[in-house]
């Protein structure tokens, strides 16, 4: 399989209800331990709004070798069965094209 | 003023129509330009979506110091008058909470 020259990075804003954030987190880290082990993956960082109000309250930020590897790590039937997210998501992979 | 231990992120999706992308980088290229001269910026990263077709064709990813920082940079009267960009946006100020 071909490499990219760097890395694509994953952006993926949730919405996710009031009081739900506890919720959330134990599904994104049960999502997140699968995820790391897949070939391909390099780091993750969840983020949550300093505003508990704000439309996206998580916004996940990881990086993978290439989109090959996060579209074979998201069609794995074990990743597909065990992390259904309940909570609207907006996963889409992007490249950096200004600084 | 206080600083953060750490700076905060600006996370900021775009949703920017097809055939857009030219005007979309220029307008946020003269927002950047301003931004950047003010106190309490860091850095910045302007993300494309891999595929035309997302959600957010444009995520952008911002450090600064410290909330107060990036909210008095939006005040700026320079600011609000010069970058009005017509394309809808949603920012807000992220923390990491999980990796």
């Amino acid at each position: 399989m071909e490499r990219s020259v760097e890395p694509v990075t994953l952006i993926n804003p949730f919405e996710v209800p009031a009081n739900a954030d506890e919720d959330f987190i134990a599904r994104w880290e049960k999502a997140r331990d699968f995820l790391r082990e897949q070939p391909g993956y390099v780091e993750t960082r969840l983020h949550r709004s300093l505003r508990p109000d704000a439309r996206f309250r998580f916004v996940n930020i990881a990086l993978w070798d290439s989109p090959q590897a996060f579209q074979q790590a998201m069609a794995q039937p074990q990743f597909r069965e065990g992390s259904a997210m309940p909570y609207p998501a907006n996963p889409a992979l992007y490249a950096v094209v200004r600084r």
